[in-house]
């Protein structure tokens, strides 16, 4: 329970990928650094995707480069496939993060592949990293892990099997992710709990979204179940575009200040943190920010603690 | 786990409260008979203190007469002191409900008494209500129960002395509350299950508010450690004056939602509750409504339960 949790901030690619503009890199490298700053320690910058696809994340590789000269930082990347794979390694980033939808449906509707052609894919990476004598970390992340949109209801049976198959096929590490915001309390409970049993402590993530409101308690369950590094987004952006208006990312101001009420070390430092959630907004301007705690501000008790 | 959860709307009481304006008895009524229309069997109807503190609850007599008249329907009313006690037995509710301030600072500030001082007026309402032969239900909510505006912080040993003290002074039982949003799910966690300690199946509330969006992390906590009674306000109303824009009582709404997705009971009907969210928008027209829910809809998950 004493052991510190480590956030890592998705924004730059979670959320701004949900975003129509694209925001200049210089900008993106300010909001880097900004995260850096407020003490982040693992990032997410970008997306090894073809730049047609998301022409606002086309910038990715300069976004690895700077992010390497930061010390302690850990730059994650996104990446769909073999040839993202090859983009990643060559750019130096310390971990792909691979996607894999435990839905069947919403594999195929948004990878292209079912979930067993995504798991041979982890496999094909796996020899690409160990036959370029590369370091560089493959984590894959269980999308729709809580519930599906497509779909509707994932078996947790089927979750598991997918997880015990892309460890056989590679993957150093894995995560659970509530891309649509289906997940409560319970059932996270209870997925991380058989999820553990599964892949020991190379379950190491999980990804949040408050898209109805049980963002933060489903984070706290994980966080009993054993997890101790969550992704999330500064301002709260990342909204599902199924659900217009909602809620995206847990909001990483948010999830740091869960931790710090609870007495659990996170090496952030809230007020910068604040700080960024308003530039953010401004880069932003028109796009709806997130979370909570930037209406109320720190309570009393945790400023005599701070 | 299986037990149903009941819960306590309290936006009749502890909502308008905290709203300048006056709504007139009849939307009151309509409000009453929504609420009782979507399943809540608990509603907090008003308070029984001068008119002239607090003119928006004058008709509380009223409302107790019409919630006497709903089938199964427990009406709570709110009680200052002897007087307001001797008010409620007048009047036929159900259930009174006590505060008292755990937090010094706020009891002098709020009720003009020392906590030790609100204990002796529980013995005092408890005489009274035995010697009218009254089943009137006596419950103390323990507000500032983790942590203070004004004080600050509370300390968890001063909340289980005076939960001892207002059981031996007579109360039937008691509730602890997070009245200016403090709390967090760790806090909520251990309070609660020293109090049970203290109290048994006495300690039957949990009175979260949303101030700094762990409201549903708190209610989840509670419900771990055995909390199976909430209150909640139909669209997230009853904002605390120390943090102005923030969020208020943990919305209705959303704690419906929360444990319908666990597939834990409550008796209420989501669409009604959609519909009188909308209404008491309509009727507070120009205060803020809060909470999540009401964004994204129920995931297609829960739809395929229902």
């Amino acid at each position: 329970m004493d052991k510190p949790v480590t956030l890592r901030d998705v924004g730059l690619r979670d959320g701004l990928q949900s975003i129509a503009r694209t925001v200049p890199t210089a900008q993106k490298l300010e909001w880097l650094r900004a995260l850096h700053g407020a003490g982040l320690r693992e990032i997410e910058v970008g997306s090894f995707v073809p730049a047609r696809l998301l022409p606002q994340l086309a910038d990715t590789a300069e976004l690895v480069a700077a992010a390497k000269s930061l010390p302690g930082l850990t730059a994650s990347v996104l990446v769909p496939n073999l040839k993202g794979a090859q983009a990643a390694l060559d750019s130096g980033a310390a971990l792909m993060l691979l996607p894999l939808s435990a839905s069947h449906a919403h594999s195929l509707a948004n990878l292209r592949k079912t979930p067993d052609e995504a798991v041979a894919e982890v496999g094909r990476i796996r020899a690409l990293r160990d036959a370029a004598g590369s370091r560089c970390l493959i984590e894959v992340g269980f999308s729709t892990a809580f519930g599906c949109t497509i779909q509707g209801r994932v078996d947790p049976a089927e979750v598991l099997r997918l997880l015990a198959a892309v460890l056989d096929a590679g993957a150093d590490r894995v995560g659970l992710a509530d891309t649509v915001g289906y997940a409560d309390p319970l059932q996270v409970s209870r997925l991380f709990e058989r999820s553990f049993a599964v892949a020991g402590d190379r379950l190491s993530c999980g990804h949040f979204h408050d898209t109805r409101g049980l963002g933060l308690a489903n984070v706290y369950a994980a966080w009993q179940a054993g997890i101790r590094r969550f992704d999330a987004c500064s301002g709260g952006i990342g909204g599902c575009p199924h659900a217009p208006g909602a809620s995206g990312n847990v909001a990483t101001e948010d999830v740091a200040y869960l931790f710090a009420s609870m007495g659990v070390a996170t090496g952030l430092d809230f007020d910068a943190l604040m700080a960024l959630r308003r530039q953010v907004g401004q880069w932003l301007e028109g796009e709806p920010l997130h979370g909570s705690i930037w209406r109320a501000g720190l309570p009393r008790t945790l400023k005599e603690l701070a």
